[in-house]
């Protein structure tokens, strides 16, 4: 029985990514979103490519779907040796016409989600002592923007969600790593949004997920005398 | 009709000390915790060296009630000058042990209620073109310890809306810090939860209230042309 | 005999306004920059305040000159009790451009000097068990901008020793501070310097240097359980 | 005629590491340390294992010989596509027993002759618009402990050389990273150096230098929508 990859908050852009290059090495896929018909042409591209994939409806926000998830998993697919955390919610507001709503949702989304999903995946690696938890971060990991309060404020909890299960499970065997996004994810949605960027620089302005894939699958290969983690991504034209 | 300094997590140590500084400067005190019985020793001291002061229970995650306070100070007290965010809530668990209702309650007390907090300040400084808005951090503001995902988490967060209204308000008028308190406050509880560390250094091991005090009060000075964006504040025996 | 303010790099900005602070609270002023000439003005202003003041020619990168300074201080005018480092030279240089001569001379002005400034002000003050260090960082302290190669690396290093200083001598009773001014300071040269800066805003787009007087006046009057390592300042209309 | 990678501070650990990778997968390596003779063994171990391979003697402190060197190379071997700054350098020694030679040693070697080397890959890469440029940090890159004034100084004027350059060549299309080693390199000195260490958790307690190589090859691998900057390496028994 492989070991399971499983991937939260599997998107069309770095989470497809991630899960076509560990499949490739022979995990097996369970990947998760909150719509899970959207997850129908990555699991079927994974099984027509002869991997092992699962595709699951989570919302990642309640706990109750996060425990069955990992029971489902370990009880009837595999042992999840890796656990990814990718999922986004960048949203800028300014300050005074932010709502509590939206305040907490985008903590939900980003933070919560994170801290039950990492945790469940402490839970089930601990015992083995091995097991490595990725967690993807952004520009608004590092520092405060104006207007992205809330979005800032759920993504520097889950960074620091990563800082703390790192120190506290690195002896236990556990490699915990924070991958800081420096920059916007190369899709044609991307490029919608972004026109004068994109016909200045073409898809070099943006981040190929692929790229991604490649660094969270180089973070999972490192011994245990030699974890990251954090490391940051980005274009070659972004200056900043 | 004198400024109103509102401080919010008015306890005995730095609240008290807060307060009092600027009362002595000529502000209507403004002190609001959850129970608002534990209050009456702060107001009546202020009170007794003839200062104005008011005591307000506030339950600050709760968002009727923030919005209320305001009204309430705004309308028959005077306007908030200095709005001070002091909610502590440290708190040390394993992360396989954490539950979602102590990792939500953590981010709720640190880091919801301080945006609550300061986006009404927010709402009624913006348009007077005038005000200060500094909030209390900690050692787990800048890094995630073994143990501290949810507290670090939350202390992150509230970093993060620093930073983000900071950058968003400045050029409006309004002045947002972060103090970034490393160490504990000295308080006879403190002496006897770190009993070592007293008998060791006695009261140089921990940091005074009115020191912290006098930092917000020189923050709270300074001209446009110099602000002070985040500092730190710890005992000089402090090596980490 | 009153404690002696020793300010290396006083210039016409930052330093002279630091004289003046410290003077004003009863610090006899020991202002030091390589031109002795250009410190008349500043001496006589101090004098003509009431204020005791000397002038001294000093090469602060030249070891020699630096302990004798010390020694005629410490054996002839009294006690180094504040010690300000304040030296500049910012240049921005593309990298494949800058001169192993340029790339020394500008680590030599803003970091050899101070660690020789900076370790002879811990040679007097450790045996004494008290004193201040105060040391001025730039933005170029925090992050190497591109054509910063040579600027950056210095004042990088310049905040690594204020860091390992604060960590070996808070013990001894010396607080070491490090103060990051993050933007430019008001003179008539600067408005030169930067016309539509100084069009659009006026001279509120420039920092106080009495306001930075006034950080360092506070930094110095911290008491010990109370100390802070690194503060920021910049103009309120900075958004960066 | 191969891409040259050009290892300077090819000591027995890292560097050496970083050659046998490189050169697997088809790079003539240029290796050089101040003592030409202690390359022979590495030398000697590529060339038996059909690897091309060449040693220099150089002072990297030196801008002749460092000019020289890229002279010859680029003549009479190959273009340089990876440059390697790896020279060490730790020394911890109390603020006050510092001296001037031996505080400019330290940055001499660290950061004087990183700049000269990095200087020199930049100007053969730029017109190229290709090539990697990767510095081996330390602790002491992020910040200044107690005894570490020179060597955290010179280091950290390291890092703002590789930010600096960083954010300078990337859109000119040279990759510039830095990688922070978080511990001891596992090496015999290292166990005899830490013996107590080294008892407890044997060779885990110690970063295999082979991880090093293989997360500077991860990062010459990276494609150029996606480059990172900064990446950190550690034990997982490390929880400081």
């Amino acid at each position: 029985m492989s070991d399971v990859c499983l991937i939260v908050g599997a998107g069309d852009g770095t989470g497809a990514a991630v899960a076509h290059r560990f499949a490739r090495e022979g995990f097996t896929i369970c990947a998760a979103r909150r719509n899970g018909d959207k997850l129908l042409p990555l699991i079927d591209g994974l099984k027509a490519q002869g991997h092992a994939a699962h595709g699951h409806a989570l919302d990642a926000r309640d706990e109750e779907q996060v425990v069955r998830l990992f029971a489902e998993i370990e009880g009837s697919i595999g042992p999840v040796g890796v656990c990814v955390f990718n999922v986004g919610g960048n949203v800028r507001i300014p300050i005074r016409e932010m709502t509590r709503e939206k305040y907490f949702k985008v903590w939900e989304m980003s933070a919560l989600a994170g801290f039950l999903v990492c945790r469940e995946a402490a839970r089930v690696m601990v015992p083995r002592g091995r097991g490595t938890i990725l967690m993807t971060g952004a520009t608004a990991s590092m520092r405060g923007g104006s207007g992205f309060a809330a979005f800032a404020g759920a993504k520097h909890a889950l960074r620091a969600l990563a800082q703390s299960m790192a120190r506290e499970l690195g002896p236990e065997g556990i490699h915990v790593a924070h991958l800081v996004v420096d920059g916007g994810i190369d899709s044609e949605a991307a490029h919608v949004r972004q026109p004068d960027r994109y016909a200045r620089h073409g898809r070099a302005a943006f981040i190929d997920p692929e790229a991604i894939a490649e660094a969270y699958w180089h973070l999972h290969c490192q011994p245990r005398t030699a974890w990251t983690h954090e490391m940051d991504i980005r274009p070659a034209i972004e200056t900043w």
